[in-house]
């Protein structure tokens, strides 16, 4: 892209077929660029799996990568539980695509604030915070309060009852106690990870 | 009232003079019970502190009480600032009228969590939490990982920009990642307040 | 867990393996409580049935209990019909679960005011009562004028034409002309029980 | 008008000086008919008191009325309390206006059920019923079970904290488990007034 | 019903089997009167016209009815076009199940004004009319402008694009610019039925 | 402007001085064009009236202009009332600015359709047409059904209850069973005048 | 129909049969008019090619023509991508239909601007100008400052995560900064062309 | 503040007073740092201005800040026009009291492509930029697709007619198709300063 960014193939609405041509076509264009496929359904996924042999294929955050990037700087993606680790992958692979170290943090919810803060320093030490959390979302405000790192949060669909599809956890994110959080859209992990990992490479620079 | 309960006047929308008359009234009927008004203008404010010298008014909370409550159990209620003092007086003062006693703990947001560990054991203590909290309402989600006593939600219409004038704060209660939690309308002090004294009252006969 | 309640598997988006595993995991390493899992799917139910013999499952709430509880104090479950049934047995199981006595209480509508009457004592004699309720919700506010027990509303999503999946209920509940409601999200079953147990429990030890 | 319904001005928005010429105007144009005014500010409620002395002007329902129309049939206008008069008002004015006899009955909330109960026979022996109600709107849901009558629901904008001004209670009529219940807008005691009084006098010719 | 009304089976979410037993017995208990059956799947469809060789079955409206009841007075259903028949069909027999005789108009709609005037005395005879309305609902309006009869507006979920399910058609019937109008939920042709026929029993007694 | 089009100031936000002081230098800049500010508060009709003596000013429509603009074919700007004069106005002003004729057909409303009928000659006629409706905005629907001439709708905030500030309308005119109907925001009067003269203009070269 | 345009059959909702029977009927009794058919499903499609040889059936933009127009004028209907293909081709075709000659212009989107200003002259050339636009619509806007021709916005549910089902794209349209622009109902390809084809069909006749 | 950012004053409920008093106790207690205030009303502006001659006050962005910051880095601060001012200034004030250097760039509206364009390497150069977008914000796409560099949106309240308070832009900020943009709520460009600054430091070390 103009942009200087890898090239990436939406999946959603694609077929098997258009998907494993994407790739190949533009992995060939640029040989040495990572590429990425998302939102892939369960027959892309099994497709990649059989007709790309050097792709990293991930079933749980629905991607394909083709070719490796050179990372920069570390974005750590926190979570609270195993209900959110399907956008927490997604946003994890595309920090990598785009550049930087994903370090995952999963089981962290903020009722159960022990295991929360006994990953505290791990979370500080990162160039940028990723804060996936559903319901409501309470979890970007608990760790803005924690530490002073750039921190995009995503939130996410998962909850029972009334929830809008995620719209109680995007009103959270943007009504936050804790100032400086900026958010992207319900579940858009991969828009997270873009951001993070334009922020991360720059910011690492420094420490060179 | 037929429940039991004492007499309450609702202020809204009625006139320092109907208000006042009343309240006058009501204790009147019923000299050994205390009766309260609640969202009190200024100008009933005023005419209260001048005309019902017996009277104890709350210009921040915006109530008015004549007489005593024999009180039993406890209450706490907990917010993070000083934002939200009108509703946590609200909360508070009805709570005594309806026969328990409050405890007001306030300064204690999710954005600086050792604040809010510090009263940990304090909280846990009571016999009911009531959490008032507006903007993302992080705050009922953090204290239900931490006590296991009946927890009371408040919304309040507290904070900036786009949040639905306490919308957001009502879907995060109802949408919490903590069990149990249950909540009234946004800014409804009062309701909770009932409900409260109501579980503290049954709860305290056990411990005579 | 950490607030000493017993353990809960949301069976919600889980496959039939993993809850049955989640169940015997859970009901070994704490023998001595009952074990929940809530919103099974068909297949789950089947799955608990066969694999399961000692669990107490229910097709009409979707539960499956291992293990049983120490109950203290009652919780009257009240409903207009057998529509709300799948939330007043959730709601049941969940209070058991969670040390209280559940009484069922169903087919007292509003519409039919004579049936709601009779039963007006026997609800009275409750620690607590939760009101199950869909379309325009009524319910609960018949009772909070006919009974001062402790009264948690759950909306559900029952209804016809334009109800917006339970919220015109659940609107309902949280403006409620009788004071001291308290609520939780649409059909949460699950949350009004465990409010209701823990309230249960604590009033119950007052009678001893 | 063509319907042979008669003249109306609606006063929102309108001067006080247009509003006192219109209701001349029309009353020139149709003598044998009455004319209402609706909707009034305090200075064309003035404007009508001092300047028409003929009129009939009510203060509570906002309306002023020029010329008696013949009436037939009676319509019970029900609601639970003094927040409703207004509405209640509008309403009783417009179905004498209309043609038909109405029958005011308030203070008969749902949570004060002996009331509403000892009015029951009253309310049965109208020829059609308006049911006027605010908050979460139960009354309509309780008459539709008590009386066969056609039934009209005003919801009104009459509450506390987030009722969405009205909606919350319109929500309600529609979604009502008794059957065969109509509504109008939110606080439009016009527009019901007008429907009851069709349907009254309709009515009422069968019994001459 | 308590009402006086006939009994009525909902059948949305019910089996053929619950369906078929319900309408026996309440026709057995009731045989005398007609007993109703609304919303009926294609099973429930094909079960009724099988195993109820005596019920009168309409697979359009969805609806089965055991036994007649006795006709008073005439009900215009008016409507716009083929799309909203299932609404006008569930209308249509709820009004003779309910003692009233029900004129079907259909292919009227206000783009094609000619049609509609073309049966405007027909619809003024008429002692109530029902205007079934989808999209932007503009018929009610129009025929509320032609005809001073009882009008009451069923909006209905036919519609393209971003129509809200009928909520579009819905605000347009409360807000009608024809003074009088009453309406129901979204597509609940059945409620509409009910009123309208309870209103033309009334009147048509007025002839005798 | 780039597009050809003439110069606006959009007076909403803006001071009496802002105003004039725009409208003076966008005059002198372009003597050979009209200049057009809309949405003029009472304040900067005013100033407009006393100290730009060449200005044609509206307080109706709350325009001001300078310059005259050649017009070439005409635009039917059509309403059902005098409460949607304000935009009405709004819009005609803008035609002329944009050159092309107005011409204002106001009072025919759905309601009353013998007096839409009378003008439908007079509007078909026209190059576009512009309807102008709030409440439940039948209006355009109806035109629709009668002239195949380009036809833009308006939705207005007029109306009572609850009618979502235009939103109702605005619904409407997008659902029109009336195909080929286009609409601008609520109350964009200007919007519509500028669309409907670009196309009246090119039409009319036809005829030349 | 009345006001001159072709016959059209909307798909949606309807048998292959009656699709088929439609179109076959009204080209016989308007053999010298083109008739579209519109939201063909799968099966109608594939019943199209099948049984009506002569016609011209298009799986993507899923419509169905038999017979021909004569065109005159041109409408550029312009998109950002291959997701917005079938709104892109429902429209052009309806165009042609309607008589005026569509020329689809795709892969111009705001992030590309570089495309977008490339195929400015082929734009600003054609009389109408439709601008088809998901996700945040910001092309009408683009556009609308590069080219002063008539322009109409369709908004399409293309997206992810929570756009509202192209609720976002419309009201972007409808607030655009540009002046002028018109909207049509979400995915409304249709609407746009019957509405593009009649101005330009006017427009065209100037230039002969 | 523990995250070792300056201190704030939300200046937005409180009085004068208190608000000259916050920031004079808050600059003694930090007279390293530079303390902010923001939101504040005319009074407190005036306030500021008289009792605290070393502020700087800025009527535009309402903000008064003591003491200085030292900077590094730069924040680009993009905005269409003037309406958008205030939001601009109150992000640029922010972005230099949290430590970075900010460039404001206004009237650089999509609709005016050249002049945007004409900026872009200015823009690209800064190390973050922070867009400022009301109405249908269609900016923060266009500038997506120019630069490479961290994006941040503010949605701005700025708009006519239903653009439902800054939603509108809100939602197209969050449904943009340029990956990698982040947003925060309405009008809050405080929180862009805050997490713009952040970024733009970190990454400034670098270049040292
Ligand atoms: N702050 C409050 N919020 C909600 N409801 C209240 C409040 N204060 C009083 N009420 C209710 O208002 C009733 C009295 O209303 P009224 O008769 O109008 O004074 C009481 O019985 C309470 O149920
Ligand atoms: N309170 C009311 N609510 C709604 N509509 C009303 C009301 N009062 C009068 N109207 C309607 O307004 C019309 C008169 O409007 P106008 O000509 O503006 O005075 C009457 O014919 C009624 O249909
Ligand atoms: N009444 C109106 N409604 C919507 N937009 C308008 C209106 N009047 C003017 N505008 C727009 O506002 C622009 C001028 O805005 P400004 O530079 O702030 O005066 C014009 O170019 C129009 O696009
Ligand atoms: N313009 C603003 N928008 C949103 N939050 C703000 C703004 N200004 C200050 N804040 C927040 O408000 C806090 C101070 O609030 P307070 O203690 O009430 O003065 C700061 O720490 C910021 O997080
Ligand atoms: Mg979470
Ligand atoms: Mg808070
Ligand atoms: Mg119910
Ligand atoms: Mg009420
Ligand atoms: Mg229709
Ligand atoms: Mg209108
Ligand atoms: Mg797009
Ligand atoms: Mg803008």
């Amino acid at each position: 892209a103009r942009t200087g960014d890898p090239e990436v193939v939406f999946g959603q609405g694609k077929t098997p077929d258009q998907i494993v041509a994407a790739l190949r076509a533009l992995h060939e264009a640029h040989p040495d660029r990572a590429v990425l496929a998302t939102r892939l359904s369960d027959e892309a996924v099994a497709a990649c799996v059989e007709r790309l042999p050097d792709a990293d294929v991930d079933p749980v955050g629905r991607t394909a990568v083709l070719g490796t990037a050179e990372t920069r700087g570390t974005v750590a993606v926190v979570a609270a539980g195993t209900s959110d680790l399907p956008v927490v992958r997604e946003c994890a692979t595309t920090v990598r695509v785009f550049g930087a170290e994903p370090d995952e943090i999963v089981d962290v919810g903020v009722a159960g604030l022990h295991r929360l803060l006994a990953q505290r320093d791990r979370i500080a030490e990162a160039d940028v915070v990723v804060a996936v959390a559903g319901m409501e979302a309470a979890l970007p405000s608990v760790l803005g309060g924690l530490v002073g790192v750039p921190l995009i949060a995503v939130p996410t669909s998962v909850g029972y009852g009334w929830n809008l599809e995620g719209v109680t956890a995007w009103l959270a994110t943007v009504n936050s106690c804790a100032p400086g959080i900026v958010s992207v859209n319900v579940d858009n992990g991969f828009g997270a990870g873009v951001a993070a990992a334009r922020i991360a490479r720059r910011t690492a620079q420094a420490r060179r």
